[in-house]
């Protein structure tokens, strides 16, 4: 049994420090590394990518719309062709990066408004699937289970990883449930750690109504900045260890 | 005898055009593509990169300050670290869209107030050499004869290539004569072709005082967005091919 | 009979130019400046600002969502308390242009997506409503007539003036044919002028069905920065000169 | 007895935070607000000046270099015409929110490289003194005593005032002791606050050497966002008030 634990990072800018990326690179196996359009300047690009690089953590492009101001949370109608082109634009930049670390990108997952309008949004989620479509068709791509965005680029004969959230309450249906209901977000990194384990190890999960919904992942997802991030990441990481899981980046070994 | 024909492109952004690309892409042999961070967005370097390609024009990066405000015509004071870091992610950035269009970056050469600036700026110069380095050794560079930034680029082992303007008044001393002063820029499309063939067939100029200096070159660099200068850069192509010097990209054919 | 001409200016950006600004603020009897988010960096505002006032031209802020790489042609789900701020933002910045020149902004007109999402977004039509409320209570804004921004507007107690425009095709409905359809723009100066003195003196125009169609208006908008934009323009004041109609700021003589 | 205690506030941007505003501005007595230029977006402005207005700090216009990614930390090579409207722009933008506050802008400070560039910098200490004077004669600047800048602004009429630091030594000249010098930034929040009592009551401060230099000083400059940044600040402001010092803006009571 194995499994990948990804977090998004290098989300720092300038002279403003977001999470603890030192911290957070020794507990997971995959980074998705923010490329500067919505978090992260070209010396935190490069910092993230020589420390993941050090620890065998895969590199992801975490790309967003090109909103510093809004952090990549706000949804931009933008022309399709253009976001494809920002989306090139973004992993291109990171590449560099991942080059002069001695490694390479090795999957692409789409941050925040973007990530949430592509499970719907059949025109953005085709735009992204093009961009990695035509930058390389072997690179794996990251998101959430049913959304257009994976179900598009395994149209295109991409590989498509699902994730499940180490953090999040789901519904009946196996759906996540809204952040705008009480609930929705857990807290305590002992429950968190559990549900994480019954992911990677049953790929099942418990419902807000006690009831056990399928939750198939290839990959868990760890929040990388909000307060106890790094506390709850260890917490998941040990629990998964001592429960025999091995942690491993679903792109495999990458030294 | 041959000689190289570089350009600044891929200098328009968003809603704002500047130059006319498409025509100058059908003379020159090298292109400059801006990357974005003086000018460029991710879907002008597109365009520039696809007509390039198509045309066997050989890409550069034409890499600058983080500066659109400033068209990166303004020296900025940076980290010698950090201008490296933004020199990669430009470089980077660029690569992907010169790979979508089944080529890759084959050289670069610093914009504006850098290209100034490393002249004599031996740190910066240090550390835009070291972007090249870190990211492919192989990588020609392309800049002014006796500049700082050739200098340590060469002593890092790199290949460099100088380059002359085929527009700019020269000194005695075979160095420009400052823009400030006038008649530092020639504006004849007869004269500045003239004097491109004798740089590419004789390595030499005529200077403000008649003398003859040495101008050895391995590219001649015409304007891509001045008034006229779609009609000088054809003037000086037919005046090279008329003289019998075949016009190739300095970094060999790219097709 | 009187009527207002108003058009968007000071959309350049360091060195990207975009319209003549000189040329139709010789035209025009309302200047919309942007004002930094979409277009226009500080130089193009107080140069356009200095040159309007000159003229006795009325400056209003061109509010827009913060935006250059789009123009400010994409609409963004921003959080309304954001958007709001951001409105203030910008009408103060253009203050500073306008005190300095010896004026004042005289009126508030959205841009772009921001103008076309507050035709029904209630909630960021709100928004802006809430910084001109906020900021000067005196402060008319100018839209599109049957608008949720105008409604908002009025009941919040503002000064509302709506627009009709002198180069679109309107339907028997009395909207404007979305530009997605064939012949929304007009071209032709004779024709865009000949439409512009009905609307300035009977409150009415052609619709695409050849019926006639109330179109009341307190401001016409000519288009800055259109191909023909200048010569349009100029069309239309010569035919509501010659119509005896005399153009005026709407928000009054501003000198 | 009194003095005036300043700090930077207003340089958290989007996601990002830095400093703690709201506790620093139960101490200070002036804030210098970042205009958005090199830190600052709207929503922190208008929270800044909010909070500033309720509790009676004086607002002042902390400006800039047009450089998020460096925060206003690196010199750019300006035309000095520009700068003067990059200035007016921000000041213009948060009079919008001091307004709002029922306040108003009260003063202007530079910050980071543009602070250090104008104390020798004529061309563009002068810049920046033309903003102010264009903008409102009667707004005082804020300043390195000694400066260009001070003296260019105090010959073209404004209300100057010179500042000491909290926490940093003196030479026995009574110039700053460079930061690239060990023990130039002092950290003990008594000692610290010692000084500000001396600068306060004696106009003289204690130098590298033991000697006593003159420091007369119409304002005390607080750090915002170092670490322990309003632990120090607390400890001047209570040693200052049990010497008999009163705590009052620079520029008069605000409310």
């Amino acid at each position: 049994m194995q499994i990948d634990l990804n977090a998004d990072l290098g989300e720092s800018f300038g002279s403003w420090t977001l999470g603890d990326d030192d911290a957070m690179l020794e507990v997971v196996t995959s980074a998705n590394v923010a490329c500067g359009f919505h978090a992260g300047d070209p010396s935190v690009l490069r910092h993230s990518c020589d420390r993941a690089a050090e620890r065998g953590v895969a590199i992801g492009a975490q790309v967003g719309y090109r909103d510093l101001p809004g952090f990549g949370r706000r949804f931009i109608d933008m022309v399709p062709a253009e976001l494809t082109d920002d989306v090139l634009y973004q992993i291109g930049a990171l590449e560099a990066f991942a080059k002069v670390a001695g490694t390479r990108v090795r999957y692409v997952k789409p941050h925040g408004a973007l990530y949430n309008a592509i499970v719907h949004h059949e025109a953005q989620a085709a735009a992204v699937v093009e961009a990695v479509v035509s930058y390389d068709r072997t690179l794996p791509v990251l998101g959430l289970p049913g959304s257009a965005w994976l179900r598009l680029a395994e149209e295109a004969g991409l590989t498509t990883v699902g994730e499940a959230f180490a953090d999040r309450a789901y519904t009946p249906e196996g759906t996540l449930v809204s952040r705008r209901e009480a609930g929705a977000v857990l807290h305590d990194p002992g429950e968190i750690a559990e549900r994480c384990v019954r992911i990677a190890t049953k790929g099942e999960v418990v419902a807000t109504d006690g009831s056990i919904v399928a939750a198939p992942a290839g990959s868990l997802c760890v929040h990388g900045d909000s307060p106890g991030a790094v506390e709850i990441a260890r917490h998941v990481r040990a629990g998964l260890e001592q429960a025999g899981v091995s942690l491993t980046p679903f792109v495999g070994e990458v030294r």
